[in-house]
């Protein structure tokens, strides 16, 4: 089993976490990590704070010579601005963010001590897991890939995407989308956003490529992986909805047009022409690509702020301006990555133990020839 | 903490749940549950085997004269047809169900050996549950409701309902929709999908009215009231997709239109206008209606069978058909009502504490008096 | 992962209980859970209640044609006395049971809705879902056998036993010792507890066979072996002592006299001439035979009563009588097996992988090659 | 519920933990987790090691202003020598330690590999965690306190002590023993372990005063505050056994000798005149202080080595010598005071939330209110 707490607030010392239970044997590229921390930076619309900020991971334990031993893994991501003692009362809770009812929560009399830790600034270390979670998969030849496929009023065409096209496309746009004339609209309708004072959501998709059929289970409704996946890319702050494969679609075609039907080939054996499911059936994985589409809400901070009233003196009030981008859907498909691939990581150890990469390989290769032959 | 586990085939000798961590001294009225049971039967669009069905809960343990004690309730629903060990031998995976993964996870040489279980007749153990948790979530005024928005290409125009006009129109409709106009295309949506053999997915919306402010955490990642409650409706088989308030619209809409402002009355203390968030901000309830929407698959056992395998023979072949639904959207509602029930049951638990009900209530009305003065 | 719940009262309808996890494929013979459920039942000293119980097991899902098919195992075991709604008001509280804690705790006025649930009646269960997990451990010949070693002030010589001799021996006697001599002077304690109204406790020791080295971890503190099994023997009701190997001798030896030395050879690998850890090793089991004891406290029922209060005239009392058992520590040998055998069961489920028994034995079979070229 | 995971090796950078689930509010001196740090290093008979480190806590997050925001709590102590990857490769496994079977199970081929992570070390990480934790306590009155009872053949005669009366004289031993004769002993017995190059184990007993009746539960097997203490006593390094109240002895007692009578006043409500129970009945705290034994082996590492096995060469050879220490016995009941602090800690959270330390306390006030009442 794979497990893992962050800690750390936004302007606090740090970004923490410690993930306990991954394989030993397995070198840990710390680039490989730092590289997924600044994918998280990047996308068009993001305002000064992340253009400052350089994120890089410092590997407190778990590893010797560069290798997992099996022990406990703890990252570190330093913050720059650290001044969270300092940073003045906020008594203004802000529309769409965890101020108002975490600060009842949590019976606190200065916003500020919620805000820190609600901040999607946690994502960092997230994003760090899943960079690991991430170099486990690539063993056994999975990878996991986003685009972004809506942005406000823009829409991409390019839908459905196998993970070479995406990378190939979408990770050079500036908003991570794979399709070249949506990713310009999509820029100007950020600065447009921008030049009002506004904020913009969007739709991201996730595609992980290589999984085997099995993970997951319909056998007691908390072990079914698709229920993991969606809490996972759920609990991504601002995250409002999620869904697999043809997802919402599905509710308008006839099942004639949704199941994917099944078809045998000697040399690839079972194996589908379409791949409306996203690659899950009964709560597992069928071995198809898994595609899940996660729309995020605008960032709740606008430059043109919303009504909101004093905690203190409960007059009305324009909400408190805290940072803003424009934007930050490109960088929640990173994230909605990061925590997919700890999902597909932490079912996979699941399914075919977890104490050694080797012992891990050796049991994964069992299973694969036992269900060729299946 | 509320746990449960469910075990059950479809063609066992019975469903049955073990739920643990109810607190004592709550009246458990056993008719209620088995109208819960006798609403999850409902809706245009079923087959024969609903209307023979008839559910009735036994309650096993965990109540001594009709009150908790507690101790675990377990109840068991007895299924008619308990022809398990008789039935013939499966070989054709059905596409869309659990069939052909199952099998090659669990080395099934026999599918049925997996689609007795992965079959949606596990729901009404669910429901049992999700019973017990609604008595105890009305005891705080809490109130659960669902309604059907689309059914195919037919969409209602009552969305974002109150709970009294969902009981009021859509309890009575065929298909549990509460618009009258849109009830009645959907039943002939559903006839038309009847006749040609083919089924209808959908959506449905859920609705949660009088939960306090404060349920979930954005402490930690797993702790997130939206991420738990998106795992337990993405768990009911069948379900594609999940979204709060506006769900996927946030997508499309500038910031300054999504987010709900903040305003203040000194009898109704703070309050929105609005409730484009459905309820959750940071992972936390905030004291609207949750709002959740879930999508539907359409029935994967189609009366004109897709293209499948023969498992053993490895010859193409039209899928086994096992029932003849139309369509399950209605039911699936109900479903939906009772994971949720579940999820918010458990925070109030985790929140208030789960002894005895006196102590939870005194512990919740401390909290209320405390946000009140907040 | 394999887990369990249970429920049932003492004079409810019955016990029952849970179990999630099992891999498919494993043939199960309701004779060998019965077998176990009367094991429980012996042993002098028990009274009548026990010699009128025949507990049979009743498997309610999870088995098709007597074959596990990866669905949650339910088993049910009827009781004989239903009567608790009608069985009288308890206000006098034991000690040494549940009973004034666990009033208090869940506010109730009558000290048997808390009894009910207290009652060791509940380990009928637990035995049941230990006989699977012995079922599924001796499919990789790993045995689980257990003997008294203390009764009152007799103590037995045959100490630290093989699985062989315990078997010949202690399953004859009638209080499962597997000394001959100290049998016979436990017998007669009994009969003097008995016929002075008293009780007695004491000490068995569970015995486990054949476990491979690497179960459990030294890793993070709630992954080590000896910890769940700790808290899976402290769970039994009465228990207040477990231990280890030489368990709490180890404090008066010189560690030149506690480690166990290691050694080699070419046929068998590493091994060792002592085995005073009881076969764990930094949380971890290290291929020696795993040895627990664990110590029962008398019966708190006693026939001659203890001073107690009546809780709602709050005038001091002699406490109730419930049952009249003199001694129950041979039974809860049976049930310490049952237990261990569980977490044992549940390790190698962890690191071996658990959804069908053909994958497992390849998978440990492919470990034990791993570690004999070590 | 209160979770914490900790990381770090031996030789590594630090050792850290976050710590996840503390209520709001609640004022943490980081000098009363630095004086609980130092605490775990005293104790006649360790090595140099232990005098030159001198560990203090750094806490990263969690708190804000010195009080806690409800945010994870992450602290960090730093090692001294941070050498690991420059150590030499071990191939000699030590009895007694993780040496064999971790690196059998990790398949680790330098035996540093896992001795780094499976040393005591790491206990203090959970010592820092035990610190807040007894903070948190320390609001509801609950406090905790160890005393050693044996070490080798020296036992003390202070048995059953008030937590008072060890805070006086215990805290003052150089063995941290109540028995100013029996320390002095203890201190011969180990100059004599230490001259000979042999370890010495022996026994502490943990006290904890203050703990209201009813955490814990009898309901289902894994609430029982007594496994949980137990797993969490077990689960430090070198303990080999556990027991509540008069523990092993309660197997040679008759029953009317065990049992606490229960009595009634006035002023005190129900009250006993014994607590041979050591605070729980039935899996619960029944008021009374909770008493907690625990052996601990000899340090497994002598200067006079043990047999062992070159893991390369497979030639027998003298067990590697890594540390010095004599006796560590007085430093492991601090240890389990931090891990007995946190089971208790969570269990409080658990019956009485743990949102504030304002709503924890209205709760616990109510619930004293009703049981007073009772």
């Amino acid at each position: 089993m794979l497990r893992y707490l962050t800690g750390g607030e936004s302007h606090g010392k740090c970004m923490l976490t410690i993930l306990d239970g991954m394989p030993s044997g397995l070198r840990i590229d710390k680039s490989i990590i730092d590289e997924e921390l600044a994918r998280r930076m990047v996308g068009y619309g993001r305002g000064k704070r992340m253009r400052i900020e350089s994120d890089r991971v410092e590997i407190l334990s778990g590893l010797r010579k560069a290798r997992t031993i099996g022990s406990p893994i703890a990252m570190m991501i330093k913050n720059i601005d650290q001044s969270i003692d300092r940073l003045p009362v906020v008594l203004e809770p802000r529309p769409g963010h965890a101020d108002l009812a975490g600060a009842m929560k949590y019976d606190l009399k200065d916003i500020r001590d919620c805000l820190e830790r609600a901040s999607a600034r946690e994502t960092v270390a997230r994003v760090g897991v899943g960079a690991v979670a991430k170099i486990l998969l690539s063993e056994f030849g999975i990878r996991v890939a986003s685009h972004v496929t809506i942005i406000g009023s823009v829409e991409s065409k390019a839908r459905g995407l196998g993970l070479s096209q995406i990378i190939a496309v979408a990770e050079r746009s500036p908003v991570r989308c794979a399709d070249p004339k949506a990713s310009r609209a999509m820029c100007e309708a950020i600065d447009r956003a921008t030049e009002s004072g506004d904020t913009l959501g969007g739709v991201f998709e996730v595609v992980i490529k290589g999984v085997p059929p099995g993970l997951g289970s319909y056998s007691q409704w908390d072990r079914r992986i698709d229920a993991d996946l969606a809490r996972a890319i759920m609990s991504i702050q601002a995250i409002k909805g999620v869904s697999f494969g043809i997802g919402f679609e599905s509710a308008r075609r006839m099942g004639s047009m949704v199941h994917d039907e099944i078809f045998y080939d000697k040399a690839k054996g079972f194996y589908r022409k379409t791949n409306n499911a996203g690659g899950i059936e009964g709560g597992m994985t069928n071995g198809e690509d898994i595609i899940i589409q996660a729309v995020m809400k605008p960032i709740s901070t606008l430059r043109k702020p919303l009504a909101s009233v004093n905690i203190k003196t409960k007059r009305g009030v324009k909400a408190t301006v805290e940072r803003s981008d424009a934007c930050a859907v490109p960088a929640a498909g990173v994230i909605g990555e990061a925590v997919a691939a700890i999902e597909i990581a932490n079912a996979m150890i699941g399914k075919f133990g977890g104490d050694s990469i080797g012992e891990m390989k050796r049991n994964y290769k069992g299973y694969l020839a036992q269900i060729s032959k299946f």
